[in-house]
């Protein structure tokens, strides 16, 4: 397995082993590798050799490690973006979008959400915040902002486990055009921590999405804070 | 300017100030905002008061610290996805891509490699590392694999400050078709880091790209590292 006499640094071949089971799903996604202890004994390398190759690959995002428990194999989910801005759902969606609702308010805007939904900062809106629960486990802290003068009779109920475009589309009639997405990152804050159970000052994805109806008007400004080991975001696009 | 008996906290009405100055220019992107002793004898409210606003919009991602210089308002250029897999560039790009060369090697894929390309984990491959300059900055660390199979004759000559598509165009007459790009994000390790010029431990932004030609082939993959505050990504779709 392991040549000791090979020209490139053994922790190269180790990682070369170690990506192979992965790949070939002998260490499925979320399976628990083995300690370094034991993969210095089974590849026959220092404890050493096997941490560093370990170090790489944690730093590459192939594996990731749980303090107190051990070294796993990344399991992200696969998502296309394009399903952030879809109404077609897959079947496995089809069922339900369970939420937890952290508020519902209606307040003024501020200069920054004024300029997102190109209002005036007095203006009214709605401030909705939620938790998107995979299972039981929180995965995506939702704030969107929609202005209250498109949005008579809007209810928290209406969004109860609702995706917020069906509502848009469905309760309010707005024939969704165009969406823009920014992505960047933030360092969780204790709230976000809290929400998201992760430990404050994670790294989270952050995704922004202002939405436009076919005659131009921007209906809502939404902000996506998500879980990094969560979701492997992709687009597919035509050159 | 400032109300002290509104019913909302002090510290919001000081960020509203304070981005209405951002989003008015006044205070334009990159610009050095008042210390928070001076912005708080400004606004007559205490400087805690001017330092939770400011924690804040550092935390949203509009202000961002520099240590020992200050706080300025944040400028990232807005980059839309598709120029990175786009052949056309704006007249600012026509004139040129500046690039540092830091490696141009043939060697054996491995099984990571392999499997991003769709070869064997031995197949032989060239693996170019730049780092794409912004005038004199460094801005992102570039890594390529392609299957020498499909490049004889390539040189690290026809590379000088190019971008990879134009050469798989121009030079090797390859179509390119399809795109999928994955977004993620990693911490800096020491290399990265000296290649940057930032922090080690720094976050940054990481895209890997895969593309096609006409006919199905998978002709490269790339892994661009990018320096979080020099871009703010985003992409126009239609639902």
């Amino acid at each position: 397995m392991i040549n000791k006499n090979a020209p490139h640094p053994l922790y190269h071949q180790v990682k070369n082993l170690i990506e192979e089971k992965i790949i070939s799903n002998e260490w499925p996604k979320g399976f628990q590798i083995p300690t370094e202890k034991e993969l210095a004994k089974r590849f026959d390398v220092s404890t050493i050799t096997v941490k560093r190759a370990i170090l790489d690959m944690v730093h590459e995002g192939l594996l990731y490690r749980q303090r107190g428990k051990g070294t796993f194999v990344t399991s992200k989910r696969e998502t296309d973006l394009q399903s952030l801005v879809t109404l077609k759902h897959d079947a496995e969606d089809e069922v339900k979008h369970p939420h937890r609702m952290l508020g519902f308010e209606r307040i003024n805007a501020n200069p920054l959400i004024g300029k997102k939904l190109d209002i005036d900062e007095k203006d009214e809106i709605f401030k909705i915040s939620r938790v998107k629960l995979n299972g039981k486990k929180p995965v995506v802290i939702e704030h969107t902002y929609l202005p209250t003068e498109l949005f008579s009779g809007l209810s928290e109920e209406m969004l109860q486990d609702e995706l917020l475009y069906s509502v848009l589309q469905n309760n309010f009639g707005f024939e969704l055009d165009q969406a823009k997405i920014y992505f960047s990152t933030l360092t969780a804050n204790f709230e976000e921590a809290e929400l998201l159970n992760v430990p404050e000052g994670e790294q989270l994805f952050v995704i922004e999405r202002t939405t436009r109806t076919k005659d131009g008007t921007l209906v809502e400004y939404s902000k996506f804070i998500i879980r990094q080991e969560e979701y492997q975001f992709y687009i597919d696009v035509t050159i």
